[in-house]
Parts: C-alpha cells; sequence; structure tokens
C-alpha cells in the first residue's frame, strides 16, 4: 500500500542504493516495476544527478515515460541531456499527449527544439496543434487520445467497439457519442454502459447531461466546470461544437493547487513563481521578489512626504509620532483582512463585480465597528499607561487618547474599503486582483491613514499641544 | 450544453420564473429535470426564499436529492423547515451518504437531531458511523456505496456481478477485489475490466498498484495522494485493512479548495471564515476578524513603547521621524512575500522541516541584496530630493541618506529571516503556520524593526544630529 509509513520508505529506499552501488541493474528493475511511477520519480529526485541516468534507463520503456511525466521540470531537463536521441523518442512517444505540452512548454527553448526535432511526423503534428492554443487554456490540458462512438450503437456494441480501440487512451471512464461529421453530441460513463440492457441504444441509456468546454477557454473557467458539476473527465470542442479532446480531473487538481499558489504568492506582493521554492534559482527568486517590493517602496516613500508636511506638528508634539506606526499598522491589517476576503470571493465567484454595493455597505458598518473596537483599546492603553505612570504623554493624554481613537476609527474604516473596494475594480479594469491588491492598498492606507490622523490631531489638539 | 452563455440562462431564468409565477408546475417539472443538479440549484438559490419549497417540491425524487446535495447550508437549512418529515425523509434517503455526513455535520444542534429522527434504523447507523470520526478525517469524506468482488472471479464474472449490483454506487470507475474476512487486497478500474480477456482471473489484470487511506487519516494527507497517484476514487480502511468506505476525487477537488481558501484567509490575518462572504451574518464576521485584529494590535501597541523610548532622539532630530513609517513598512513587506512563500511550499510538502537550514541561507543572501537594494533607491531619494530642493533635511542629510540605508539593510534582512523562519518554528511546535505567521511577523518586525533604525541612527548620527 502506498500509505507505508516513513520508515518503510527509508528501509526500501536504503535497498534500492545498495542495488545501485552494486550495480545490480536487473534486480533494481524488478524492484522499481512494483512501484508507482510517481514513488519512483521521488526516489529518482533523491538521488545524486549523475545516477539519475543509470537508473531512469533500467525503467521498462512505457513506464519510464510514466515516471518521467512525474518528474519536476529541472530533472527533467537533466535527463533529456544524458539520454541519447533514441531514448529520448521512446520516453516522448511514451507519454500522454497533454504530459508532452507541458514539458514541451516548461522546457527551454533549445530543448524544446530538439524534443521536436526526435517526433514522428504525425507526433509533431499533434504536439504543435497544442502548443497552437493560447497559454493556461483547455486546449493545452486535453489529450486527443479519446474513445468515440457512434449514435446508432448498442451498449453492448459500445463495449465491444472499447475493448478493440480502449488501450493507452487518457481515460476510459467517459466515451463520447460523436456524429459522422465529428461533432460532439453527448458523453456517457463507462459505468453506464455496463449497467446498461447491451441491447440498449447508447442514445437512450440515462446518464447525466452534457457538459463541454471550447479549447479557448481559460483552465479557471475549466477548474469551475468540473467543481460544479463533479465529473472525472470533460470534452473539449472547437466552436463549431467538433471533438478536440478530453481533459481529465487529475491534472484540474494540479491546475486547482497551481491558481491557489499564484493567488497567495500574490497575495504576499510578489511575482509567482511557477516552481517549488527550492527549484527556483537563488537570483531568479530575488528578482521576482525585488520588482514588487521596490515598487512598494517607491510607493510607501509618500509617506515620508506626507510626514514632512506634518514636521511641524511633529517638533511641537513628538508625543503623536509615537502612536505613527501604531495607527498606520492598523489601517494595514484591516485592509489586509478585508482584500484578501474579497479577493478569494471573486476568484471562487461567490462575489460577482455587481456585488460591489453590497459589499461596500457591510464593509463600512465592519470598518466603523472594527475602528471603535481598536480605538477604545488604544484609548484605554494611554490613560491606563499614564495613570501608571509607565510612560509620560504629558497633561494633555486625554486629548491624545482621544485623537488616537477617533482617528483609529477613521484609518480602519478607510482601510476596510480600500480593501474591499479595490479588487473590485481592478477586476472591473480587467486586472487580475489578486496580483496587484494586497501592496497597493497598503500604500493607500499607509499614507492616507497619515493624513487622517494628522488631521484628527489638529482638530482636536488644536490651542492645547498644537 | 452547459457552457451556453449568460444570455442563454437569463432567458432560461425568465422563462421558469414564468412558469412559477403562472403556477404552472407540470411544465416546471419538465423543464427543471432536463438540467444539470447544480444547475436548479443555482436556479432555487436565486429564487425568494418563500418560492425554493414550491419548486423544490416539484422536482423528481432521486433528482430533489441531487439537487439538494448542491444548495449551500443556509438554503439547505430553510428547505428543511419548510418540508414534511416525510418529505425530508425522502431527501436525506436520496442523498449520497457522504453529502449527507457533510450536511449533519454543518446544520445547527437542533436540526441535526430531528434530520436523525427521520432516517430508517439503518441509514441511521450508517450516519452515526461516519459522524464519529473526527472531523476532517477521511472518515468524514467516505461513502459505504462502493462495490467489492472476489479474487477468485473472472473478468466477465466480475463485470456481470457490477451489473447485478452496481446501481446507486458513489462510483463504478474503480472497483475493489476484497477477501472474505472483508481485507482490501487491490484496487482494480473499470476500464482494466473490460479491455480484459473476459476469461482472465482479475487478480492477473494489469492494472496499477493499490493505494488506501485510513479512515482517520487528514483530509490534507488524502488530498496530497489524490494529487500524487492521479486517482479518481481512493479506498478507506480501517488499521487493520478491512475495507470501510470510497472517497472520490470530486469531493476531494472542494476539500483542495477549502484548504486554499482558509490558508488565504488566515494569510489575511483572520479566523477562516467557513462560508462563502455572503452567506456569513454581518456581525459573526466582525467577530471573526475582531480577534486577530485585536491581538496585532495589542503587539503592535509594543510600537508606541518602543518608540517612547527614542521619543529623546526624535525631540532632537523630527527627521528622523519622518522615516518611519517607510522603514517599518519595507520590514514587513519583505515579510509578508518570505512568509506567504514558505508557507505555500510548506503546505504543498516541497518544503520539510529538515529543509530550514537551506531556507536559512537562502534567506539570508535575499535579505541582505533586497535591503541594500531599498536602501540604495531610499539613499537617492532622499540626496535628490534635498538637492532639488523639494524637502529640507538640514545640514546632515548625507548622514541621515545613510541611516535609512545602513537600517533597511538590517530591517529588510530580519524581516525576510523572521518571516521564513517563523513558519518551520510553528510547524516544528505543530501549530498550523499559515493561521498566525502573518500576523506575527508584521508586529515582530514593526517592533525589531524601529530598533533596528534607531540604534543605526544613533551609532552613525552620535555627535552631529544626536
Amino acid at each position: 500500500m502506498a500509505q507505508s509509513s516513513t520508515q518503510d520508505e527509508a528501509r526500501l529506499d536504503l535497498k534500492l542504493r545498495q542495488l545501485i552501488i552494486d550495480r545490480n541493474w536487473l534486480e533494481l528493475r524488478e524492484q522499481l516495476s512494483d512501484l508507482h511511477a510517481p514513488d519512483v520519480a521521488d526516489l529518482i529526485i533523491a538521488l545524486p544527478a549523475e545516477e539519475e541516468a543509470f537508473v531512469f534507463r533500467v525503467l521498462p520503456k512505457e513506464f519510464a515515460a510514466d515516471v518521467f511525466s512525474y518528474l519536476p521540470p529541472d530533472h527533467q531537463e537533466g535527463l533529456i541531456e544524458s539520454l541519447s536521441n533514441e531514448q529520448v523518442r521512446t520516453v516522448l512517444e511514451g507519454m500522454s499527449p497533454d504530459d508532452r505540452t507541458r514539458l514541451l512548454e516548461e522546457m527551454p527553448a533549445e530543448v524544446t527544439r530538439r524534443l521536436l526535432a526526435t517526433l514522428s511526423p504525425d507526433e509533431l503534428r499533434s504536439a504543435r496543434a497544442l502548443l497552437g492554443y493560447p497559454e493556461e487554456t483547455a486546449g493545452r490540458y486535453m489529450s486527443p487520445r479519446y474513445v468515440t462512438i457512434r449514435p446508432e450503437m448498442t451498449a453492448q456494441e459500445a463495449l465491444d467497439h472499447i475493448r478493440r480501440t480502449g488501450r493507452s487512451k487518457e481515460t476510459l471512464n467517459v466515451v463520447y457519442i460523436v456524429s459522422a461529421a465529428g461533432v460532439l453530441l453527448e458523453d456517457i460513463r463507462l459505468s453506464s454502459l455496463v449497467l446498461a440492457d447491451p441491447a440498449a441504444k447508447v442514445t437512450s441509456i440515462d446518464d447525466p447531461p452534457l457538459v463541454a468546454v471550447h479549447a479557448t477557454d481559460d483552465r479557471e473557467e475549466v477548474l469551475k466546470l468540473f467543481e460544479k458539476y463533479d465529473r472525472v473527465a470533460l470534452p473539449v470542442t472547437d466552436a463549431q461544437g467538433h471533438m478536440l479532446g478530453v481533459i481529465t480531473v487529475d491534472d484540474v487538481l494540479d491546475v486547482a493547487e497551481q491558481e491557489a499558489t499564484e493567488d497567495i504568492q500574490k497575495l504576499g506582493g510578489m511575482e509567482a513563481l511557477d516552481a517549488p521554492y527550492l527549484n527556483v534559482g537563488l537570483f531568479s527568486m530575488i528578482r521576482k521578489r525585488a520588482g514588487w517590493l521596490s515598487a512598494l517602496f517607491l510607493g510607501e516613500m509618500l509617506t515620508a512626504t506626507a510626514m514632512s508636511y506634518f514636521e511641524g506638528e511633529i517638533a511641537h508634539a513628538v508625543v503623536l509620532a509615537l502612536f505613527v506606526p501604531l495607527i498606520i499598522s492598523s489601517g494595514g491589517n484591516s485592509g489586509s483582512q478585508a482584500t484578501s476576503l474579497i479577493i478569494r470571493s471573486l476568484a471562487l465567484r461567490e462575489l460577482r463585480l455587481r456585488d460591489w454595493w453590497r459589499v461596500f455597505r457591510r464593509e463600512i458598518v465592519s470598518g466603523v465597528m472594527l475602528g471603535s473596537l481598536l480605538g477604545f483599546i488604544g484609548f484605554i492603553r494611554i490613560v491606563l499607561w499614564e495613570r501608571l505612570h509607565l510612560t509620560e504623554y504629558g497633561v494633555h493624554y486625554m486629548l491624545v487618547a482621544l485623537t488616537v481613537w477617533v482617528a483609529l476609527i477613521g484609518v480602519v474604516t478607510f482601510g476596510t474599503l480600500a480593501g474591499s473596494m479595490l479588487p473590485f475594480l481592478l477586476r472591473r479594469l480587467n486586472f487580475d486582483p489578486a496580483t496587484s491588491s494586497a501592496p497597493f492598498v497598503a500604500t493607500l492606507v499607509d499614507v492616507t491613514g497619515l493624513c487622517i490622523y494628522f488631521t484628527v490631531a489638529l482638530l482636536i489638539l488644536h490651542g492645547t499641544l498644537l
């Protein structure tokens, strides 16, 4: 069983290592063939680079292609470089077309050229067709290896046809009823065919209605349909309804994870990495982080400008400066709460653009209540510290405490509103809300928060401290 | 096709509305039966509350149960309240056991009691058994409706057995070879059975090796196995290997989405909402946000304490106060980049606990380089503004600019290290890294950043400004 404990894994690992050291290729081949392809891939990843190709070469042909498709891109590239053209061809031809598309799009240009050169003319045409679809669309994830049946077949005829033609297809769990002209009419589950009266016409068998996607649909759209309709595979058609391929749920599970990772990294204020942390080169990672960090820094410089407008007030009442970090961080925190909530809801389609006004009303109430709460805590803190002689805020400490309270209501409300509305605005302007909301909100709220704070201070402290 | 445009949807919506107004139940029933269950659920959600039950009652029995399982919890609760006990029983018995478990765990206690009371003794026993597993474990997501075959069967015998017993099972895409004692021996895909020689023993048919989970395994663990092994269903066993149920990939896709949403909301500094934004009551949402926001606020109060230590320095050199927001926000931004990167990598198992030292070395280099870059930009900005007479920073402006540069190297490096190491620490202490890292990092970095900044200022400006 695959859920074997890590102890078992470690023991197996040691045993295989010994076989490699002993150069016992026959026994190694035997042992590896009993494992799952993804587990063999994990073993290969853990090996020193020079041994990877050794182990890979002992795998049976078809299994090797399967294992290869589970390796991360950097290991795939390394292997391609150490294999002969003939071996590369075998691996490529054994891979499923959608995994091959993923490989071709992930490799550097010169590797891709070499790979394409090893393909047979037929496979080359098919690979070029799939690569012709825009990135992150359904076309890039589909496999042309599916089973079609004709509407006039009976269940038994369909099963016989599947038995004859079904080998090495992407999936057999669903087969497709296609007209003579290649137009997709219906899909039907293999299980429905098995359960049906063998003499029944396939078109008369009870089965959930068809759901299909277009080859140019965005992969997020495809993900939504899988989630909504609980399917294990969806057919892909062109604009005229001709069947082009099939997307299976395992690819979509990967897409779901990648989309969430991208959103989380963007919310963290950086470009999406597109690869696991340790697989990204140090300098390429620093570059991806430096861009946004510098942009944010340039934005935050406005805080220095804002502060210098109030330099006179600070010089008069240094006590005001003490609460600057507290005030702006509260605005930032309430803004980032609101932004991450709204961005995720927009991504999951729980919220639509037209809901902005409902969200606005909810958030203004939330903002005022949360701001009042924080302000109250801040007020108590200042009064308490003064009374307990922990800090000296001067004779006007009550007015200072009141300034902090009122400013926090304003700052938190502004943070909440800015954080919740900016994702809508970005979506409306056809930007990805995740890309830039959190950073924008932080800068916007910091600068505005300072202005709110010092304006409140001027109003409340005029004639006393200022 | 389900990918019909929003125009078509709107037209259909209007037509159905008209049928409801005309009280034309027969035609409505006809129209609705042609749709997908999730689409009918969407239609019902859009209706005024008092019409929901009307429409629901016209649906054919089995379809009604299917539609019901696609409704969000608040609508399910509303419907249960307006249906008779008899109708509730029909719906419950038509639901698949795993959807029923989800319903029972989501409803308020008194509704759950009423629901359990309507079940037959058999169904009640099964429901209680599933609810007996801890929340978010495999047991809560499994369905006991699967097909087992015996190891001595041939492919043809197995197919005949499936045809006899396969109706209303959770999935038929995979069936399970189980010993007389109920121990799970192997799983086999329906497609492999169809493709095999009808006379072949099921145990001799070529099919990927077994992957199984324990009923008490965490749902995240289950999600990882689905992703790794590309399955459409996984069997669930007890500790002795007896088969208990099956989990299908559609449920796991929902889990993947929920886990990502929880992580995003926690990274945004709040408790996970557990429901779509607009379905959560305003005050319950404010409560979920107020908790963390107050905790953060209490933490950030330390900045006021830190600032008051340096009150004398600020009074001497007000110019120092101007850069406080810029300095601490840079630390916060670099910290939140690092945290969101590391948390996601830990969640996806791209990083393990033992990798902390590799990460530490990478992040210290990243931090110093990013800090130097930002510091350089800040230095240029201060010198430029002074030379262009945009702001007057005084005669010692070069020293002030140098202070900002050096302080930023320290603050950004500290932010990066704190942001990347805290998730490891929290994981080591068995806390969920997502829960609290981002907020903790923000507070930690703000307070420490202030101390770094003023310490650097004391060192560089001693004898001139200070």
